[in-house]
């Protein structure tokens, strides 16, 4: 077999069975070796971004990797925004980057380019295969690699001679370290800040964000008293009735600040100590309340949720989690607002959905809202870096076919990937996004206050400002294969909704919802 | 004034008077300020792609740089594949970067980026500044870089408290080199090849491309009898009737050996010496004849037009350029295809025009179609980045205003940036973009062949593919606020294009034009 096609099969031996692909002219021997693997399925992206964003959020629901396909440099750098959320969200992502055949660098064709220096970027797992035979064990490396607690971007490097060239062997998995277990005085060190008497807040993030975390968190908190709090930003968070109901770490520092007063012992577990998202002039960067100690429970590479149950066990024998009853928001009417578009959110979110939020500013009030819905998973903006909302909800749906994604997602931060929604329709995937149209950046109209520039120019405003023209989604969407309708009240978003998760396959409302800000 | 204030009053005072902008929180001040500096023009695009790409379009035709504006690590990569381009074109530009405050750094909040690792990948000029009173000579040692023959992509990374720091001062600009002379024993060197009998190719590029160049060339080969060429992938060409007319090197090696077959002596000014644009199993890489000689005549950094005068001054004194006729194809009829839409565009381009051309395979009879339409100006992709030819000509139509730009875009490259076509509205561009509709990325069904790869397997072929569901570039057009058709025949192609030049502002055409390949 040549080197391509012992890729792929390394790949699918190593439980890596989807590729998410935006190929050129270097990776055609990788696109031809597809269909001598057929447990490999092949799905296209028509921007390195969707791609990556995809892999991402194939990744959080399926537990185990997709490979992307990217065509050298500028491939990945246009993949390198999503792949920094996946980074930030310890997703593991098997990046594969065709580059020029070896012996064709050294002209410095116009493709050439420095391919490591951007990977590097991503402070993962980068090699380049440099000769056919051991193409294999690359791959397998890679996945390794990128399974390896807590998880992370791996980017294999595949020179077009090292992938049509001949003599390749597939190489059996190797299997992922597991998680280093948390030592017991460790936990026993916890359980006494836990019983000083002082209040403690419990931090916690990663894989501690699914239910048996959440279980020992909730009973550690209802027996002890300590605050629980869940990272600001989630890879994957389960949550709705019968789960426990913790609320996240407050996005903005003034509401990080205020959760967190008071507290004389914050405990992590799978978590960072709080930072600010952004600097402020003359505020702290530092969230921790002053004086406040820090213990670390669990690190991210460690078994966070075993240290959580250990923990439980030695200071809540016996106490139960308080689970969240289910309740749903009643249909709200009128013009829609930042208040009532989460309401027709709640109220009809379907069983086993899968969230995928870069709602933002408008989903301010989106968890209270949602909070007693029907058990569902919710994957956030890890790392910023918007423009990831669709593309996670594309490799969720991919992960998941049997069940409904909802992607809610702001108007400006769709428009960095919106080909995803192609994706989804040339796959038939069951997502439904609702686009929260504002015809604004509305997050940086209030950043722009926040970090205390002068405001109100016409020229800063208009930077801020997505109308003249306002930006017609449905239109988008239906050129895109997605049908699509408008919604301007809450009984319209309401209907649309239910029709959208009622039918199989792609849809969009675009929700025109005026900012609050 | 604060930093911000003196890099923007720095970057106007230098000659940079645009901005193209997709900022974030860490970029607010720098947003502030621009109403402080009414010279400087903010311009904003929804994706960085569109802003890379609209700073190279700009600079092409203004001949001077215009500013970026980027977020972070995540923006820059984003914007990296056009700065690819811009960087294989010689384009000056300034990116403004903005970073996390020095002193939040160490905090790694999630978009904490190595924005240094990926910058340097450009191979440009990257700085970031330390000190808000240093931020107005960073700047001014930005532009000077920026231009600094033969140009290139400078990076200026502005952390936060940098940026709204006070005591900053603006720098008076620092005068770009000029081009070094060729001196006058090469100029005899190259003169003695031409007059040795034996064949000889003259390969010109850079800022040979244009109307003083090209006369040199002509007049050389004229006298001389050598063959003229121009690179494949000219930044700024000028072309049409009133100017010689020299083909370019063909895109694929079979037709660029073709071209070169039976050469000694390739001369290049400008230009490097040929390779392939990719490696092919089996074939040559280098593209310059077995036994022929290469003469460098003029280095790109170097006085190219200069160069080739004085060479024409020794070997064709006397002698006359030979200049294109006027001439156009007649308007053709029936359903479009890839020999007629091309006779449309020759037939009815416009007085003074500029061509972003990412037509691609779609392309092929292009030149040919419109070597004797009136003169104007071809941006080209020079390297070979797709998602260039939107933003292209979004800064082109900003640099000149008066200019009709006409945007000659395959279906496939324009999705990688296609919120272009929101700023041509918001910015009421006069672009008219023609999208060359073929559902297929056209170019890899015919790489998939060249490079020998087993094709014809449905899970490759469906890669390669854009039908399933067909994209409507109207819809997304006027989703986007851009007037748009669709035309299937010649007739509605031209009945369509004229009412587009005619009217000022964007509008779109979606030609469904089917593949040759």
């Amino acid at each position: 077999m040549n080197g391509a096609q012992s890729l792929i099969r390394t790949l699918v031996d190593s439980g890596v069975e989807v590729c998410f692909a935006n190929p050129g002219t270097s990776e055609m021997h990788f696109v031809a070796a597809l269909d001598s693997v057929p447990e490999m399925r092949g799905v296209l992206g028509l921007f390195e971004g969707v791609v990556t964003g995809a892999a991402d959020g194939y990744a959080r629901i399926a537990g185990k990797p997709a490979a992307t396909l990217l065509h050298l440099g500028p491939g990945l750098g246009n993949g390198l925004a999503n792949l920094h959320n996946a980074r930030r969200g310890y997703t593991p992502i098997v990046n594969i980057v065709g580059d020029h055949a070896t012996y064709h660098k050294k002209y410095d064709a116009p493709l050439e380019s420095d391919i490591p220096a951007i990977a590097s970027s991503l402070q993962g797992w980068v090699r380049e295969s440099d000769s056919t035979k051991d193409v294999g064990a690359d791959a397998a490396a890679a996945v390794a690699a990128s399974m390896d607690p807590p998880g992370r971007v791996a980017t294999l490097v595949l020179p077009a001679d090292i992938s049509w060239g001949d003599g390749g062997t597939a190489v059996a998995p190797i299997p992922p370290r597991k998680p280093q277990a948390v030592a017991a005085s460790k936990v026993s060190a916890v359980a006494d800040a836990l019983r000083s008497g002082e209040q403690v807040a419990l931090l916690v993030g990663g894989p501690a964000c699914r239910e048996a975390g959440l279980r020992a968190v909730s009973r550690i908190a209802a027996a002890t008293g300590a605050k629980p709090l869940i990272e600001t930003f989630p890879a994957r968070l389960e949550r709705g009735a019968g789960l426990p109901a913790i609320e996240r770490l407050g996005y903005l520092a003034e509401q990080a600040s205020y959760q967190l007063s008071g507290v004389k012992h914050l405990v992590v577990a799978g978590a960072k100590s709080p930072v600010s998202f952004f600097a402020y002039p003359g505020k702290p960067s530092d969230l921790v309340p002053d004086g406040a100690q820090v213990h670390t429970l669990a690190e991210l590479d460690q078994d966070v949720v075993g240290a959580l149950e250990a923990l439980a066990d030695e200071v809540a024998a016996g106490v139960e989690p308080v689970l969240q009853e289910p309740q749903r928001p009643a249909l709200p009417s009128g013009p829609l607002s930042a208040q009532n578009w989460v309401e027709v959110i709640g109220a009809l979110l379907p069983e086993r959905a899968i969230i995928s939020d870069e709602a933002n500013t408008s989903g301010l009030l989106l968890p209270a809202a949602t909070a007693g819905a029907p058990r569902h998973d919710v994957l956030t903006l890890t790392g910023g870096a918007i423009g990831q909302g669709l593309p996670v909800a594309t490799g969720a749906a991919v992960a998941a076919p049997d069940r409904p994604v909802i992607a809610l997602q702001s108007d400006g931060s769709a428009l960095y990937t919106i080909s995803a929604l192609w994706t989804q329709a040339r796959e038939n995937l069951d997502v439904t996004t609702v686009i929260l149209n504002n015809s604004a950046y509305a997050i940086l109209r209030m950043e722009l206050q926040r970090v205390g520039a002068e405001s109100g120019g016409p020229k800063a405003n208009a930077l801020l400002d997505l109308s003249r023209p306002d930006l017609d989604f449905a239109k988008i969407a239906e050129g895109m294969g997605v049908p699509a309708t408008r919604a301007t009240t809450a009984e319209e978003l309401a209907d649309q909704f239910k029709a959208a998760i009622a039918e199989p396959g792609p849809h969009l409302i675009d929700a025109v919802v005026p900012s609050m800000i």
